[in-house]
C-alpha cells in the first residue's frame, strides 16, 4: 500500500518558500491568456480550474530558490512550464476520452473535442510566446526541445495502445518521454533562472526527471486503485483504453489463466471490472511492486538534490519528492 | 467565374528566382524531423506528401530575395512557417472530419485523431524549436504572437459552426486570423531576414497579409464550386459542417424562400446537395461578388508590394498574387 503519514508536511507547506512568487506566476499566465475575444476567456477560465497543484513551477521556483530569491525570469519560465502542462491536459483529456479532471468536467467534455483540441493549441502557442519574450532564446530552445519529446512520448503510447506484450523498457521509455522530461525542465530551467553553474543544472535536471518518472508511476497506480472521489478525475482509463502501465505489465509476467484473460479483454475492448482488477494485482503484489519502483526513483532523486544548496527551499524539493508517494489525488 | 488566363505564369516560373533555396528549405524541414523513433518517421512522411505547393516559404524567400540573396536565416524561417502551416492543416483534417488532402488520405483518417491530434502538437512544437536556433528571439515572437492569433481564428470559427446569421464583419475577422497573418507573418519574417527597413517589413506584412485573405476566399469559393479530381482535398466541408463563407453570407442576404431554406438544411445538419447550391449562389452572383473581393484584397497587396525593391524576385511575388484568382488546386 502507499504509505502515509499524518507527520509529514502538506503541500502548502512545501510551498511556502516560494508562496509569494506562485502568485506572481498565477498573474503573468493570466496575463498571457488574456485576450480581445471574451468567449476565449471563458475557455481558459476552465482551464484554470484545473490548475490545481501547481507542481511544476513550484519545482521550478524552488530550484532557483536554492541559489537566490526568485526573479521574473524564474516566474514567466514557471508559468511557462505550467502553460505547457496545461496544453498537455487539455489533449490528453481528448485523447482518452475523460469527462473529468481535478473534480470539474473536462474541457472536451463541455465544450465538445473540437474547442479542446483548438485550446491546447492556443494554450501551447501562448506558452513558446511568453518563452520568447526572455532576452535568450536558451529556455526557448529547452522548452522546444522538451516538447518534442513530450510528444513522442504520448505518440509511442499512442502506438502501444493495445499492445499486450508491452514490455518495461518501452514503458520506461514512454514515461521518461511523456512526463519525466517535464518535469525535468522545469527544474532545469529554476537552476538557470538561479544562475547555477552547469553541473548543479544538470543535477536538477536529473532531480526532475527521476521525480516525473516516479510521479507517472503513481499516477498509473492510481488509475487502477485509487478512489475517485479523492483523486479527482476519471479513473480506470488505462484499462479501458487497453494500455499496459506497470502493474499490468508485471502481472502479465505472471504466465496463468488470469493474465491471458487480462489480456484477451483488454485487447478486445471487453469492459474490465476495475475494483477485482485492482484485488488480482493486489494479491500477486504487483500494485507494491510498481510503488518500490517509484521509490526507488524518488529516493534517486534525492541523491541528485544533493548537488544543490542546503536551505529550506532544498529541504522542500526533499519533502516534495517524498510527496509523491503520497499521493492521493 | 474565376478568370484564366494559359498566358499566366505556372507555379514553377513563380519560384525560379529561390527554387534552389526552396531544396535547402526542405534539408532544414526534414532534418528538424528527423528522430529516433521510426515509427514518427513514417508519420512524418505521410505529412510530406502534404507539402504541395510551399506558398508560404516562397512567399517568404521571394521577399528575402526582393533584398539579396536569401542566407540560412531565410531557410530557417521558411521551414519553420511552412512547419507551422503543416501542423493547422493536420490539427484542420481532425476538425473537419476531412478525408483527403492534396490528393492523399489525411492523417487523421489513415492513423485515426489521436495520432493526428499529436502528429499537429509534434509540428508545432519542432516549428517553435526551429525557430529558437536562431540567434536572436524576434522571430520566436512573431511566430508565437501568429500561431496565438491562428488559435484564435479557428476558435471563433468553431464558435460560429452553425451560425446563420454571422456577418460579413465576424468573417472577415475568422478569415484575417485564421489565414491572412500567417502569411503575413511569412512575408515579414522574409524582409526581416533580408534586413528591411520597418517601413518595408510593415508593407511586406500588410502584403501577405492581403494575399491571405484572398487565398481564403478562393478556398471558401472552391470549397463550394471547386472540383474535387482537381482541388485534391475533400470538399463541401464547410456546407457539411454548417460554416458559412463569404459566398454563402451573401446569399442569406437575399431574403426569400432559397436562403431560409438553406438555412435551415444547414442549421439542422440535413445535407445540402453541392452542385445545386453551387448553381443557386451562382445564379444570384454570389460566387462572382466572392471572387471580387478576394480580387480587391490582390489588388491591394500588389499595392504594398511597390514599397519593396523592383526586380525579378518582386515581380514574381506580384504574380503570386495574380496566381491566388487563377487556382484550381
Amino acid at each position: 500500500m502507499i504509505p502515509t503519514s499524518p507527520t509529514q508536511p502538506v503541500l502548502a507547506d512545501l510551498y511556502r518558500p516560494v508562496s509569494d512568487d506562485l502568485i506572481e506566476v498565477e498573474r503573468i499566465f493570466d496575463a498571457e491568456l488574456a485576450g480581445d475575444l471574451p468567449f476565449i476567456d471563458k475557455l481558459c477560465e476552465r482551464v484554470r480550474s484545473y490548475r490545481g497543484k501547481m507542481l511544476r513551477p513550484a519545482l521550478l521556483l524552488l530550484t532557483a530558490k536554492t541559489f537566490g530569491p526568485c526573479d521574473e525570469r524564474a516566474h514567466t519560465l514557471a508559468a511557462v512550464v505550467e502553460m505547457v502542462h496545461m496544453a498537455t491536459l487539455v489533449h490528453d483529456d481528448v485523447l482518452d476520452e475523460a469527462s473529468e479532471r481535478r473534480k470539474q468536467p473536462t474541457v472536451a467534455s463541455v465544450e465538445g473535442n473540437v474547442a479542446a483540441v483548438l485550446l491546447g493549441d492556443y494554450l501551447i502557442s501562448h506558452a513558446f510566446h511568453l518563452c520568447s519574450s526572455l532576452d535568450s532564446q536558451f529556455a526557448s530552445r529547452r522548452v522546444g526541445a522538451t516538447t518534442n519529446i513530450v510528444c513522442e512520448g504520448e505518440l509511442l503510447q499512442n502506438l502501444h495502445c493495445g499492445d499486450m506484450a508491452l514490455s518495461e523498457d518501452v514503458y520506461f521509455d514512454i514515461v521518461r518521454r511523456k512526463t519525466g522530461v517535464l518535469t525535468a525542465v522545469a527544474s532545469e530551467l529554476g537552476a538557470y533562472a538561479g544562475g547555477a553553474s552547469g553541473e548543479a543544472m544538470s543535477a536538477a535536471y536529473e532531480f526532475g526527471l527521476a521525480c516525473g518518472i516516479a510521479f507517472q508511476i503513481v499516477d498509473d497506480v492510481l488509475d487502477i486503485v485509487g478512489d475517485p472521489s479523492r483523486v479527482g478525475k476519471t479513473l480506470g482509463q488505462d484499462i479501458l483504453l487497453g494500455k499496459l502501465t506497470l502493474p499490468t505489465i508485471l502481472f502479465m509476467q505472471f504466465e496463468g489463466d488470469d493474465s491471458k484473460s487480462l489480456a484477451e479483454s483488454l485487447s478486445s475492448g471487453r469492459s474490465v471490472n476495475r475494483q477485482s482488477l485492482a484485488d488480482m494485482l493486489r494479491e500477486k503484489g504487483c500494485i507494491d511492486a510498481a510503488l518500490a519502483v517509484a521509490r526507488s526513483h524518488v529516493k534517486r532523486s534525492q541523491q541528485h538534490l544533493e548537488v544543490l544548496p542546503t536551505g529550506a527551499a532544498r529541504d522542500c524539493l526533499m519533502g516534495m519528492a517524498e510527496f509523491i508517494m503520497r499521493r492521493r489525488f
